[in-house]
């Protein structure tokens, strides 16, 4: 993901400025395009064609504002089980028996080989020291999800870990219908020694109207703005500074005295430092790149961590992030080496050939799924 | 587009066999996953939580549901536009200069060399014979768009050029309430000499709920089937099909006859021909992958191409498609050569940081937008 990211800004750097910007005092070079090169009576009819374009445009940010309506209904249908599932990950609730059924076919499968494997993680268990037999909850849910997470573990240090422990809950708020459209992570924190606050709060604030200027580049709601909460942290607490020492030289007596300083420490915690669009053009590319990097991070949480935080917690979720493109070549490429073997895949051969809509709903160039 | 899918499948092609598959008989070496590493109890509460995610996906199913109906409802919405759209493409009504009203900012700026491109187009146009004054409509519109997108250049024939030129538009209808969740692509024709149908349809059947063996791939409605339709080729007018000749020597006799053979053809037109997903393991991976490009393609048209129509043909949509991933580069770029340059950007400089969340509404790892 990250590679990826740097790769396309690399890789069209040298494309960014439009064909013949560089000479401008020659003749234009560029094409005719379609549009050019028709009569005058047809040019007409196209551009009546892009005004209907444009209030197709606006219908869509309604279809847009109805769906986030949608998502606003449905947060409310989830709700109970989310709170239940802070309840079984804090231990404030412990499930019954039949709520903790779960039998998969990989569990049947792996059937044999696990009183093998059982017994190797034992071992490891028992020299990192045994785990207690009955622990509170599920301790560290959401400190090892942070833990598995790339996108989440590129941020966190290790000053952080003891302070994640604390975290219980990650909720998202969506706004309330007549106001501006946005969404809050609530990060719910149990009382602990670091900070006196029991929620952290980062608002994603978003906009879902084509551009004036540009309403063609409209695609649906997009993240425009964040901000973050302060936090009070406890004297000596705050591991989003580090204090360095420096020594100073007196330059007429010579003398030298150590003095301290703050310096900006690296933390997940910044994540809830402000950075603010910049409106007035004062924003510098590292700001951009941060900023661009937090709308995807929130929608991250937004969209895939809250939502399915235990898939993440035991892995199922990145191995599927991660194993999809090799679901439809398994079968092809086993395939490639005997071309008769068809016969022998009869009855285990499962159909993966579908077309998940939700991978595609974007400009195609950017997303390409096989 | 298709190079990314072919990168993708070779890539991926070596890591197909789950790790550990080739040697069955050694003590498997998995690595302790963090649930087997679990205590019993904790272990019991993470399956509680997965009871929980399974009821998660159920509810998101009827998420998916609910936003196949708004679709339904702003299709009807959508629907006068699009009409309107054709009417003005078959030259059925000539639009008023009002609503032919167009000035773009790009125009603005373009308007000064506007005249010296013009001249050059009118020669180019020349040479290949020069429009008429006043053709009816908007002559070519969807075999333009036909020709300039990649994903339909490339079933594009020659001999289907002069077929597709009676296409007159484009229509997605959704299945209705209560019916399995499906859309329809339906190709409207003019009378022709080509076939006797006036409609050509593609019916696409989708899915959309979380599979029982694996609900938390659960990812939103799928494509799952296809059906076109029998076109009724008019005698020796079937580009399907080509006659090859054949000669044949008697092995007796030692006479030499020839006969002809039919057989297929490459067309755009086969992407109405059947490919039926199979259910009892009988297909092939060409036709496995042939589907799948089947799929994305009827996703496409539904998607982008009958929604924004004209923009594909004057080439917006194309641009949009390709130099998204350079927006952001352009400034930074820039200011990379000249620290500091913000001074003189100051005004110009229009803060191209947001997220749109269409892009992301999906498996992360396939779809990176920086």
């Amino acid at each position: 993901m990250e590679a990826d990211k740097n790769e396309s800004r690399g890789k069209v750097g040298s494309q960014a400025l439009p064909a013949g910007q560089d000479k401008v005092d020659s003749v234009p070079h560029t094409p005719c395009t379609i549009l050019e090169s028709l009569p005058k009576s047809v040019k007409r009819r196209v551009n009546a064609l892009k005004q209907l374009q444009v209030q197709c445009a606006h219908i869509e940010a309604k279809f847009y504002e109805e769906v986030h309506e949608l998502e606003r209904k449905y947060a409310t249908l989830y709700q109970p089980l989310f709170d239940k599932r802070r309840d079984v990950v804090t231990g404030t609730v412990e499930p019954t028996d039949e709520e903790c059924e779960w039998h998969s076919d990989r569990e049947e499968e792996e059937e044999l080989s696990e009183e093998l494997k059982k017994k190797a993680c034992v071992e490891e268990a028992k020299e990192e020291g045994a785990p207690e037999e009955d622990p509170k909850g599920i301790p560290e849910f959401w400190l090892t999800i942070f833990r598995s997470v790339d996108m989440l573990s590129d941020m966190l240090q290790e000053h952080d870990e003891p302070i994640l422990k604390h975290l219980q809950d990650i909720k998202v708020k969506f706004s309330e219908p007549g106001q501006p459209m946005s969404f809050t992570l609530e990060f719910h924190f149990e009382p602990n020694s670091y900070f006196t606050n029991t929620v952290l709060t980062k608002v994603y604030k978003m906009k879902s109207e084509p551009d004036q200027a540009d309403p063609f580049s409209f695609e649906g709601p997009e993240i425009v703005d964040c901000e973050g909460c302060e936090i009070n942290w406890n004297k000596g607490k705050d591991v989003t500074v580090k204090t360095i020492k420096k020594k100073q030289k007196h330059k007429g007596r010579g003398t030298v005295r150590t003095i301290t300083k703050q310096v900006p420490n690296d933390s997940f915690f910044n994540f809830f430092k402000p950075i603010k669009v910049s409106s007035d053009g004062e924003m510098d590319e590292d700001s951009e790149f941060t900023l661009a990097a937090d709308f995807e991070i929130g929608h991250f949480f937004r969209e895939r961590v809250v939502p399915r935080a235990v898939l993440y917690f035991t892995g199922e979720a990145l191995e599927d992030d991660e194993s999809f493109e090799e679901e439809e070549v398994e079968e092809g490429e086993e395939e490639d080496h005997g071309e008769d073997g068809d016969e022998d895949d009869e009855g285990e051969f499962d159909p993966k050939v579908s077309l998940n809509l939700q991978y595609l709903n974007f400009k195609m160039p950017y997303n390409s799924i096989w």
